[in-house]
C-alpha cells in the first residue's frame, strides 16, 4: 500500500451515471439471484439446468473483464467510485440492498439502514454476529470520517446486548473523540423496532504516509476508503 | 428465539447427499456469476441482455421457493444443515469458496482457509476490515464451541495489525479460558506469507435456555449456531 491508493477515472459524468446504470442494475440482478437460489425448492433437473444457463451467462461476462479487484477511483465531480466494497459497493451484490444510500444528520451522526435477508443468516432467523461486525466496521470508518477524523480500522469492538432478527437493521455511527491522527467512532445497530442489538467502538488512525496524500487532504471522508 | 432453535431434518443420507451436490454447484455457479459481474467490461447492451436473462433465471427459481430463511436443520446421522450460514453455508454464495472445510488440530485449534477475492475489497486491493471480523467471529465462535465452550458472542475485538491483500487468508482459532458458561476465544488471520495481519479475542456464552437444550448438550460444537 502506498500513496497510489487510487486510480483516477477518465469518464465523464455521464458515462459515469450511465455505467452505473447499467452494472448497478447488473449487480441488483445478481444479488435477488442469489436469495432466490438459496431458497429455491425447485427439482434437481430444473436447478442443474439454472446451474448451466448460470455458467454459460458468467463465461459470457469474463469475456471481457479486468483482471483484479475494482480498487477506488475518483470520478467526474470528485465522486468517489468504489464499487467494489464488500458493504455498499454499487457493483457488489454481497453489499445489501439500499447501503448505498446514507444520511447525515445536523450533528454529524451517519445513519444507514441495511435489508439483511435470508444472506445474512448466523443463528436461525438472525443477523450473523460477524455480519453485524461487517456493517458496523464500514459504518464507524464512515463516521470518523465525516465527523473529521478518517483513518484505517486498527481496533474494533463489538457487544452484542441481544439478537438481531434477519430483516431491516438501522444503523447509527458518531465520532467519540479525536487526537492527532487518532479517532474514536462509536455506533449501534438498531432491530425493526428501533431497539439496539449491538453497539461497537472503533479506533481509526491515520496513515502516516496518507497525511501527505492530497486525496486525503482535500476529501476527509474515509467512506472512500473502506 | 427459544428452544425450537432449529428443526429436524426428514432427509435420508443419499437423498442429503443429493441435494448437497445439486444446491451446491448451484450457489458455487451464483458465487463465480457475482464474481464475474463484478469485474465485466463488456459493453452495456451486453450487460443489459445479461441482466435480463439473470431475472429470468431468478424467476424460475422462485417459481418454487421456501418463504424465510434457511436456519438450521438437524440431518441424517445427525449432520448439520447450516447451508444459509453468511460465512461457510453451502448453499450461501457470499460464503467464501472452501469456507466449507475446516481442520482441527491436536491441540484442539480450528484451521481455516478463506478465499477472499475482489468480491471481499474494502481499501483498494485490500480485504474488507469488516469482512476480517466477519469470518474472525465464525471462526472463533467455532474455536469456542470445539475447545469445549459453545455460546452466542457477547463480544468481538478485533485488533488490526497490518492490511490483509485480497487472495488467500489463512485462518487459526483456539480457546483461551473458560469459566462456567463463558469462553474467552482468540484467533488470528495470515496472508499468503503466513504473517499474521489481524488478531481477535471473542467473549461467548452460553444462553441459559441452551443449557436445558439436548442438542446443545448432545452436540458441543458451536459451528451448528452461528
Amino acid at each position: 500500500m502506498d500513496a497510489a491508493f487510487y486510480s483516477r477515472s477518465t469518464l465523464t459524468e455521464d458515462e459515469a451515471r450511465a455505467d452505473d446504470e447499467v452494472y448497478g442494475a447488473l449487480a441488483d440482478a445478481t444479488r435477488d439471484l442469489a436469495d432466490a437460489q438459496l431458497r429455491t425448492q425447485v427439482d434437481h433437473e430444473e436447478a442443474r439446468a439454472v446451474t448451466a444457463e448460470i455458467r454459460a451467462l458468467t463465461e459470457r461476462l469474463r469475456s471481457k473483464a479486468r483482471e483484479g479487484a475494482l480498487g477506488t477511483e475518483i470520478g467526474p465531480g470528485r465522486q468517489v467510485r468504489n464499487h467494489g466494497n464488500a458493504v455498499m459497493g454499487l457493483r457488489n451484490p454481497f453489499a445489501s440492498t439500499g447501503a448505498t444510500v446514507r444520511t447525515i444528520d445536523e450533528d454529524r451522526h451517519v445513519h444507514r439502514s441495511f435489508e439483511l435477508g435470508p444472506l445474512y443468516e448466523g443463528p436461525p432467523g438472525l443477523v450473523h454476529g460477524g455480519v453485524s461486525a461487517l456493517v458496523l466496521d464500514q459504518l464507524l470508518g464512515e463516521s470518523a470520517a465525516v465527523g473529521g477524523g478518517p483513518g484505517m480500522t486498527a481496533r474494533l469492538t463489538i457487544h452484542y446486548r441481544r439478537p438481531t432478527p434477519l430483516g431491516t437493521v438501522g444503523a447509527e455511527g458518531w465520532v467519540d473523540s479525536t487526537e492527532g491522527r487518532k479517532t474514536i467512532a462509536r455506533g449501534v445497530l438498531r432491530d425493526a423496532d428501533g431497539a439496539t442489538t449491538v453497539e461497537a467502538e472503533g479506533l481509526f488512525v491515520l496513515p502516516s504516509w496518507a497525511e501527505d496524500h492530497p486525496e486525503w487532504q482535500r476529501r476527509h471522508d474515509r467512506s472512500t476508503f473502506e
